[in-house]
């Protein structure tokens, strides 16, 4: 499908409206304002430029009107869209703002960045999400505790157990992924900035990347790392094994369903076409296929880590 | 980017429209329209059914309003959208047109047939682009024959050479890509009918599939394929391929370029935000990265060949 | 494991002796000779050198010892054992021999046209395997073939069918994969030769690729096509499928195993160390354990394709 | 190649023969001893089984004669080598030692302990090898501090840089690294047991897992975990990431190593069988090479998540 998460009809099944949300192009562009806006403020923070001057740059950056049309052809121009939405900023400017617009940032550094602030909600809903089945799953084991259940092994029938029993291996690896996320949401909270010339060359480096970073609410390393994708593919990888876990769970309610109620009732089976009384566990089954599409996803990620093209001035090759 | 082919910014850089209409939902429904009228009619052909109801079914169906929220709302319930556009064509059919619509083909008969007829145009789409991409790279060669250019062994220069032997490393494979395409094309122009009891227990099923084939201008193939999914990997895994072959390409072009015109001169480069004098190779780059995210998705589909669980009745496990 | 394959006890189920065979250092280094010699021998083909010289020379190259552990310190010093190959051949031979030794051939010619002559004895067995196993499921189904069995559809029962229809899926596949496997054979039958400047610069080029070729019963293309991997990633793919398809008669059997006799009598089933009483269906699962193998190793060759660092002199970038 | 990490000649670049000790069947058989032998010891600590017995038992196993071809051949019939290795412990040992041999744990319960007591030294070589790295990267970069380097950017030459600013990019993230691994080892450092019908039908479980675990210096869970393969999918992926980081650096040196010595001089370079003058990055390319084999190796673990078979009875679908 050309674009299954926008499709008309399977996007009802494949879409996540609050992760589109979040990643949204108006989201997008709202970040990449933030960052400039907080990068003229950290010039007035630091002293190195007018605050008179910083605080024009940055309402205008906040306020100033940028067409979809325009990032769209930069992106096709350039690669990315800051390109575009830099030479946007500046063209209706006035001298003084020009002067401290963007000057002493890369495309990187904002995308880089951008994507950093987009992880933090995106982060949130995992969070809340993970929460949420961790919370529905201890209750349905609560409420079946001392139901019994067929345990099978490789498939054939072996001793009966209780339904607290199976659900207790579903329930097991959330606290982990709980935990793990919560660590890699404080590791990616960091700021990119290296700038054309790099750090080093940079007179005023020290100051203006504490300043800067405090303004967008992130972490300063000290140093960039764009060069470095190793964070970035620690996510997917992540997000990877998360839906592995997911659809190990799709995996075993797929194989109770055909079993019949005993072993478990779906409240929601896809109908078939021309057996009506066939009960498909078609959310079970998603979950195995979502499982297989991140974990090839998460490859790429790995895969690119030693092609990255992009390397800046004085630190690439 | 959540759903990067309808990104307004980036879908610029990485979407197909050609290939989108014919991928679009509203071609999707016209094929399983032409699918489900050619069902009809092929009763009528071998005269299991009276002709008049099924040019009416066949009228019934090719005009039948059917909206997205309902196919939208099918595929969330079961997986498909076939099982809810079945449903929206009996509702208001009257009793003899409901007894034809439908009545010995599955779902997965519908979706199956509906790829194959969305491929015969994409198909087309590739072999005229790659006959493009042939014509333009001969005439590139044709107008440099004699051209000096630095001849490179794992990026050191070695002797000069002429832009046609650069060329020509490009062009040789293109030929047997159209050629292989044409085969797969050839060998994907297939009817999948099983039907819920499978063709054995079918009593006209050898004159049924010649009729429904034909009807489709596809070829029947005398039996049921739905759960050997070769072909489908295969055409995967050349598009692969064919990606990688012009990821080198994309790969060469990007070396090149840095090393200035007497090397290569770009038509269109990406320009910096930070460094204006930059020339990227923004296209060249995107070809390698088109060929990585091609070589893992078509990943997924060899992985797939031995989970397929939409095993139709009598056949499957 | 480190080196499954050759593992004390896991070889037992992973290794494959007949392939293990023709791709030993020892057949290896056989096909290097037999390459040199075909080389030398094709001067004196075209009248470039004086046949005694590589007669003799010919002689030399096959019968000059060479130890494995001149060829392991030259894998680790050059990353291919030719240069260390051919430093061996030159050491010890006569000065008139010497000249015509490899003259005109790089690493990669040697390499790549050796892969190709491995792949002969490769395609025979796996054709030798196939024919095979397509004779044995025939005759399973003939002898099966009134035999009722339950059919399934997502695991459910549906209606019982007979044995030979279950098998008649299993086998179709089969024919289509000797028909292509003969293709891919015939396609990879192909000599490589770029020399260390590219045919173009070789004046006898015309005259020698036949002779060279003719020697080692391998088609001349006319040019070299180390750059372009795409037959390489095809066979990988081809085995992927393979093994795709291999993998799913594997996952029916592990899934028919557990339903007992009625479904499936196993001839040989693992053993529980705790559960005495269990059949595991070892073999079976091995099948889908190397389709998944195969599927990701595949993909290796793919994104291999625009990777490609090894491009030679007055070709490559 | 069959089994590159044991051929021949290409061992000498692809093997490690510090982790192939580790992994070896000698090694692993070692384990198994342990682990039946800690769980003989651990019945006489709780005092479910006679003390006397149990240090007997244990002993044997210690010494019992076991055969590599009689695990091959269980290998082969069972997927495993346990249920073998039981067979031959129990074949020659006397009456009240067999009733307190491998009696409650299963073969799973064996091979996944196995598993975690082999990482241990593959840790400690792992962290030993990355201060290594850490410790030459430093030295390098400290006695080259303000040795000049043209900077790139996008293989464009843009301004001049310092050595160690380079280096400080490669040197960055190994910290990170080291502790992740420690993290990764404190984690994995976690005894299976499950036992045949699940710890919650065993009367002393919660005395027997520490008492078990204390014998083999590794930590008691609480539960069995080998349906959650999520901490092996997470070394695989870190193992992927640590390669690709290193991948970059080849990557990097591969860049400049045409470049010529006002870039980099290699210790060690590739020779060619045809231009005695190149000087290849072999090393430099086989970093790349072995990030990508990681990365699609990786991916196996991350796709096997929801596909595992060997769920034990009492848990298991």
């Amino acid at each position: 499908m050309s674009g299954l998460l926008a499709h008309a009809w399977f996007g009802g099944l494949f879409a996540d409206p609050d992760c589109a949300d979040i990643l949204s192009p108006a989201a997008e562009l709202a970040r990449y304002r933030k960052i400039e806006a907080a990068w003229s403020m950290a010039q007035a923070d630091i002293g190195t430029a007018d605050p008179a001057i910083c605080e024009q740059a940055a309402k205008h950056i906040m306020t100033c009107q940028i067409e979809d049309a325009i990032l769209r052809a930069g992106v096709v121009q350039d690669g990315v869209p800051i390109p575009a939405f830099v030479r946007a900023l500046k063209s209706n400017a006035p001298n003084p703002i020009k002067d401290v617009l963007h000057s002493g940032l890369t495309s990187q550094d904002v995308m880089d960045t951008a994507l950093i602030l987009s992880l933090g909600p995106v982060f949130d809903l995992f969070r809340m999400r993970l929460e949420a089945l961790r919370g529905g799953l201890t209750r349905l084991a609560e409420q079946n505790e001392s139901r019994s259940l067929m345990g099978y092994t490789r498939m054939q029938a072996a001793l009966p157990i209780t339904v607290d029993v199976r659900i207790a291996t579903w329930l097991r690896p959330l606290g982990d992924y709980i935990t793990k996320l919560d660590q890699i949401a404080g590791q990616m909270k960091v700021l990119q900035w290296g700038g054309p010339v790099g750090l080093r060359y940079h007179e005023r480096a020290g100051d203006l990347g504490p300043a800067f970073a405090a303004r967008l609410g992130v972490r300063d390393p000290g140093h960039a790392w764009h060069t470095t994708r190793a964070d970035i593919a620690e996510l997917g990888s992540f997000i990877a094994r998360l839906t592995g876990t997911l659809g190990k769970m799709g995996q075993d309610v797929a194989m109770m369903a055909p079993r019949g109620p005993d072993d478990i009732a779906l409240n929601s089976g896809g109908s078939s076409s021309a057996m009506p009384h066939k009960q498909n566990p078609i959310l079970a089954e998603l979950l195995v296929t979502i499982a297989q599409y991140a974990a090839q996803q998460a490859t790429i990620l790995n895969v690119a880590m030693c092609m990255n093209r992009s390397d800046q001035a004085l630190h690439g090759c």
